[in-house]
């Protein structure tokens, strides 16, 4: 059999490592167009904030794929035409064709760009593949003025990143919090924290990048700001334009649709990653939320399935963290806001809390948004900011959602406790009873 | 109506907050034998560690009970006979009748003392109530040598706060292993940390304590040992004398027997808190696993009860999380041991996996050890130790557990991922997928 893998990110890496255990005799090519593997952009802020080199955000190096895997794996060959049954793979300005029976789209997403005016511009870039961290770093160095647009979680980290590096940061942000993605009570919160260490535009509409060859200047329905460098958060989008030359279906979300076994509308031709949407596991409905950890296991449901195997993916949360600086901010399940729209008579409750017994040194204040749902009192979703443990709590509200757990049922969850640890009553458990059962 | 809870820590407390907030009107009076409520044993060692005054060691004081919730609380009254609608209290040296319609036991457990030669000599300690802190601190204050019998979860975190302290600290253990409720594999980590700190004795009966009036030295089956002061943490009896009085029945256990209610064998007559046992929530069993969180939930549980209310409490998985100096150790449901005695066919996985991205600074190892039934893949338990997110995983299992999770469902949860907190590919999962679906 012959397995051709389109994009070796994450997902096609997994599956393409998941297909050679299952069959270790079939043959099993990826094309990747860039000379990385195996790479994901959440680590590009981090790249700059302690400035090592775009290879270390490689999960493993080819070395392993090719040789411990066995994988036929094709570096800087970009996949130029997909047609039943073959592939047309330029590579290095050669192309090659290879022939399949078994194909997988993981091509992933690519940075929106606004279509302002000086988009072209030099020194303005977008976190994207592993050398956008090596080109930023340069830039960086001489950069005084730095401006962001977007402050979710790109704009976010990088706005970490920079203002650890002691630059002046600027970020610009549309909508009235940072966060949009959160309801307002964590967004208040963020802002408060971002406030301390950037200077913070909300409620801005970027209009244009000025400057001669460089950028210089953003300029927004405001105002405008110095700016030797540029970083451009405003989303992604599904990179599908491979699936539809074979006539995949693409979705309501405008990404790939697939079965829950990874399978496109298309014979044999199978999806993973940000390039495809998937299930909410509240709502049941299609959602497009690129994530890390599910495209991961995507990729492997996609490989095992791809083996003659027979795995399901149950579908997303949508759970994320961030951090700015000694702020964290996690998030999981639906929002108010979203609940709301998908029609849910909600009640929420909003908690400060101790992180720890109150006689242990350090303990911090946390904050937790929490959303239920009032017909049948399950838990719809829960957003965490604080000093510490937003990790631990954004999990346990997870794994609750995932369970279809009642307000009653996470109540009296069997939780940690130890005074270094968590308050006897933990602010999950006090969350859960601010909504009552 | 005129409610009696013996016992002002946690759980009745938290019954007498409850049945007030229900029942405004009732009368609800709380008999604490010593001049502290709401306490717990558990902060102890930390009140010895960190050096504040035990009177810290009070979740709430006592006036939060007396004006803001209404409660008419006895301190220093110790109830010495328990009879059918009255109880007799002796309150300094006096013994007043005080009617009840209901009636909650809530007199705790209290720590074993080993009965060997010698264990009336002064200085040798318990960690029971708060004021044992306060002696506790004093003696050490001019010890050189310190000896801890005992390296469950209090001796162990004593263990800590001698050294923290710079005493020169043995530890004399009769199992081969440190924390010997944990597994081997376990158990050998928190070996391996302890004995850079301590003198750990390991397989080491305890004989005899010796010296004129105060303890001089420890006499185990094997050596002996300098020792200014002991602590004594070998368990804990339930405190059921009372109980018996009224004729309540005693469990399997040798804790109070109660239904889901709370509700004891006698009419109207209530127990919650650490003279209980409780459910497993994984075999059904009667189990007495005292520990603080559901010692409170069950004084909630009681309290609306008691107040006209009705709900159950669901059991335990006895979930429990502790620390020697930076190494954090978590459990949740059973052990292997555990769960060959209770008669699972078992598939066990232990792996090692660090805690971050490999490029994010600061990675530490963390083990987990996990637990799963052959027969329906659930996840029957896990054990983990490690320098971070220990209570985060531990809580991701007992959640998981609590929600009948197959070893499947836990691989598809959708935890957090973000370089400064996790891998991609969390250790959690990875176990999951180690023990197969």
């Amino acid at each position: 059999m012959n397995v051709v893998i389109v994009g070796g990110g994450a997902g096609g890496m997994t599956a393409a490592s998941r297909i050679k255990a299952l069959k270790p005799d079939w043959d099993v090519k990826v094309f990747e167009a860039t000379s990385f593997v195996s790479h994901a952009p959440c680590g590009i802020p981090y790249a700059i904030e302690f400035d090592f080199p775009s290879d270390e955000l490689m999960y493993y190096r080819p070395e392993v794929f090719v040789r411990e895997r066995g994988i036929d794996l094709h570096m800087n060959s970009r996949v130029v035409e997909v047609k039943k049954g073959k592939v047309a793979v330029d590579e290095s300005g050669k192309v090659n064709e290879y022939e399949w029976d078994r194909l997988l789209i993981a091509t992933g997403a690519s940075p929106k760009i606004p279509d302002v005016d000086g988009k072209d511009l030099e020194n303005i870039f977008t976190a994207d593949l592993p050398p956008d961290a090596d080109v930023i770093r340069r830039a960086a160095k001489s950069a005084e003025n730095v401006a962001v647009i977007g402050a979710g979680y790109v704009g976010i980290e990088m706005a970490e990143a920079f203002s650890h590096l002691g630059k002046s940061v600027t970020v610009i942000e549309m909508a009235d919090l940072p966060l949009p993605n959160f309801d307002p009570e964590i967004g208040e919160i963020v802002k408060k924290e971002m406030e301390g260490r950037v200077n913070l535009r909300l409620g801005e509409r970027l209009e244009a990048f000025e400057g001669r060859d460089r950028v210089e200047r953003v300029v927004t329905d405001r105002n405008e700001y110095r700016a030797d460098i540029v970083v451009v958060g405003v989303g992604v989008k599904p990179n599908t334009e491979l699936a539809e030359q074979i006539g995949v279906r693409i979705g309501v979300t405008g990404a790939i649709e697939v079965n829950r076994r990874m399978e496109t509308s298309v014979e044999n031709v199978y999806a993973a990653g940000d390039v495809v949407e998937t299930e909410h596991m509240i709502t049941g409905r299609k959602v497009w939320i690129p994530l890390a950890p599910p495209g991961n296991r995507m990729g492997y449901v996609a490989g095992v399935n791809m083996a003659g195997g027979d795995i399901e993916f149950p579908g997303v949360l949508g759970t994320q963290i961030t951090k700015f600086h000694d702020l964290q901010i996690g998030k999981t399940g639906l929002t108010e806001r979203e609940a709301r729209a998908e029609g849910f008579d909600v009640k929420t409750a909003f908690i400060t809390a101790n992180t720890k017994v109150h006689y242990y040194p350090g303990a911090t204040k946390t904050f937790i948004k929490a959303v239920k749902d009032k017909e049948t009192n399950r838990i719809l979703g829960a957003q965490i900011a604080g000093y510490e443990m937003v990790a631990m709590r954004t999990n346990v509200f997870a794994v609750a959602i995932q369970a279809q757990f009642t307000t009653k049922d996470l109540f009296f969850s069997d939780l940690v406790y130890a005074p270094p640890f968590t308050p006897i009553w933990d602010p999950v458990t006090v969350s859960a009873r601010v909504l009552r059962f």
